[in-house]
C-alpha cells in the first residue's frame, strides 16, 4: 500500500479483553476481544503508525501481544497489571441483530489510568474507544496538539455519567456512536434533529453507526450515507463498529488530510474493514488480508452505492 | 419535465382507502390512503400515462376523484360499487418506528374483482399494489404484453396465502416488500441470503424497502443500495413504500428503458417521492411538487451518498 504520509500517527485509548460469545452459532470462550483490539487491527492495514493505549492482567498470553507487535502496532502503551485481564460475556439472538451482557468482569480495567508516554502525547490522531468519560478526558488532558480526536461512548457512560461525558464531548472533534445511543445521549428520536443537538454540545461532527443499515456522517456543511455490504455471511457483530472506527481513521492516517472529501472515503474504508470483521468470530476476519482484497471490497461498496446523476 | 418517451403506460392496481391515523401527531379520521391512491400521485410527476384500476363505495366524494383526473390521472378503471370505501385505521409507536392495525372495513374491496378495459391490457408497466395474491395473479393474466411487472405484498398473504403468492410471484418481474417480509418469504434472516431465495422463485429482481434505512435491489447482476434522506420531519410513514414503487414505476415510464442503470436512479426516485409523503399526513406530501422540488432532493440524495473511489 503506497503511503502518501508518513506523518499521521494515531493513538487507541481503549480497552483489551477476552470475550465469551454465545449465540446462534453456540458457544464461544476466551476470544480475543477488546475495542483497541478491533481499531488497532482494522488501522494498521492503512498506517505504520498505530498505538495502543490499554491494559491488560498478567493472564494475557505473550503470544497476543507478540502479534500485535508483528503488524506494526506500538504496544510500548500496553500496561501490564497484576490481576485478570477484563472479561466480557454476551449473549447474541439468533438473528444477530440484538444481544445482552450476560457477564462484565472489569479485572485490572477497574483500575486502568491511562498514563501517555511522551512519544504518545504528540499523536495527531486520537481515537478514544469507549471506556469511562472521565479516562478519556483525562487522555485528552495528556495530549498535545491532536489534528483530531474521535471518541466512541455507549449507553452505560450516557446513563450514568452524563454530565461527564458532556464535558468530555466538548473537548473532541468527532462523536462516533450508534443509533439508539444517539437518540439517548439527544433525548430525541428523530436522528436528524438528534444530530443537530449532539453537534451543539461539541463535537464538529457525529458519526451513527447502524449496524447493516451503515453509517451516518452529520457536520457543518451537511450529511454523508455509508452504505453496508449486504453479506451472505455473519457470524459475530462483535467489534463491527471498532473495527468500522480502525479502518476510518487509519485511511485518514494514510490520506495525510481530513477534508470532507477524505473523510466520505474514510467512511467507506471504515465500512470495508466492519464488513470484514463480522464474517468470523474475534478478530479473525481482520487477519491475514491484503491490500487488494480491502481493494476488493471497497470497489463492491463503491459498485453498491453507485447511481448516475440525471437532470429531469 | 421533457418526457423522453410518450410509449410508457403505467397501470396501476391497488386500493383507494381511507385511512384513521393515530400516533404521536394525534388522532387523524378519513384520511386519503390506499395503495393506488400514492402510487399514482408519486408517478403523475413523471409520466402522464398512468391509469389506476381499484373500486370504491359509493361514499367516496366525487372532488377526490376529480383531483386524480386534474393531476392527469386516467382514473376509467376505478369502479365505482354499492357500500362502504376501504378503511383501515392504524396506530403508531411514539418513535413513528413500528406501527398496529387498529381496524380494517374491507367494504366494497371485499368484492373486487379487477376487470381489466381493453386499452388497460396493452399496458407497458404493470405495478400490482398490495391486495390478494389470488386477484394480483388474475390482473397479471389480463395484461397482454408487459415490459416489467412489479408487485407489492405483505406479511398477511405471506401468512395466509403463501401457495397463490409463490404461483403469482412465478409470474412477476420485480418484488417489492419490505426487510420483514422478505425474511418471512424466504424464511431466512440474513437478508442477502433471503434475496438469493426469493430470486429462485422467479421475480428477476427483488427491491426490499428498509424505511429509513433505504432500500436494496437484488438481481443477477448483483446490487445496489439506494439511501434514504434523514429527515428532520416525519409525521406519517403511511404510504412511504407505495409512494416509493410510484417514483420508481413512474420514472421508469419517463425514461423508457428497463436498463441497469435506469432501474437505479430510478429506485433513487423512488426515495425522493418516499421522502415527500412522509413529511406529511395522507397524500399530502405528494401535493404541490414541482419539477424543480424533485431535482432538489435527488441532488441531495446524490450528493448525500457520494464519495471518490480511491486506489490503495
Amino acid at each position: 500500500m503506497h503511503v502518501r504520509s508518513a506523518h499521521r500517527s494515531l493513538l487507541v485509548v481503549g480497552s483489551v479483553a477476552f470475550d465469551d460469545i454465545d449465540g446462534p452459532f453456540g458457544l464461544h470462550r476466551d476470544l480475543l476481544g477488546g475495542s483497541a483490539s478491533f481499531i488497532a487491527r482494522a488501522a494498521a492495514y492503512f498506517t505504520k503508525h498505530v498505538s495502543i493505549v490499554a491494559v491488560v492482567g498478567d493472564d494475557f498470553p505473550k503470544h497476543q501481544l507478540d502479534e500485535l507487535t508483528q503488524l506494526g502496532i506500538d504496544i510500548s502503551g500496553i500496561e501490564r497489571a497484576p490481576g485478570e485481564t477484563f472479561h466480557w460475556a454476551g449473549r447474541y439472538a439468533a438473528d444477530l441483530a440484538t444481544r445482552e451482557t450476560v457477564e462484565t468482569r472489569l479485572g485490572v480495567f477497574a483500575n486502568f489510568q491511562p498514563k501517555l508516554h511522551e512519544a504518545h502525547k504528540d499523536a495527531q490522531l486520537v481515537l478514544l474507544g469507549n471506556i469511562d468519560p472521565v479516562l478519556q478526558l483525562d487522555v485528552l488532558r495528556q495530549v498535545r496538539a491532536p489534528a483530531l480526536v474521535a471518541l466512541d461512548t455507549m449507553n452505560l457512560w450516557i446513563n450514568i455519567k452524563r454530565d461527564d461525558l458532556v464535558k468530555t464531548l466538548a473537548k473532541v472533534g468527532t462523536l462516533m456512536i450508534n443509533d439508539e445511543e444517539a437518540r439517548q445521549l439527544a433525548e430525541e428520536h428523530n436522528l436528524r434533529r438528534a444530530a443537530g443537538k449532539i453537534l451543539k454540545m461539541g463535537p464538529s461532527s457525529l458519526i451513527i453507526k447502524r449496524g447493516d443499515a451503515g453509517a451516518l456522517l452529520f457536520h457543518g456543511g451537511g450529511a454523508f450515507a455509508a452504505p453496508a455490504m449486504p453479506l451472505s455471511e455473519v457470524k459475530d457483530p462483535t467489534g463491527a463498529g471498532d473495527s468500522f472506527a480502525g479502518g476510518l481513521l487509519g485511511y485518514l492516517a494514510y490520506a495525510g488530510d481530513l477534508s470532507p472529501s477524505t473523510i466520505r472515503t474514510a467512511m467507506i474504508m471504515g465500512s470495508v474493514m466492519g464488513s470484514f470483521a463480522v464474517e468470523q468470530f474475534s478478530v479473525d476476519g481482520l487477519c491475514g488480508l491484503t491490500t487488494e482484497k480491502i481493494q476488493q471490497r471497497f470497489d463492491a461498496l463503491a459498485e453498491l452505492a453507485h447511481f448516475e446523476r440525471v437532470r429531469l
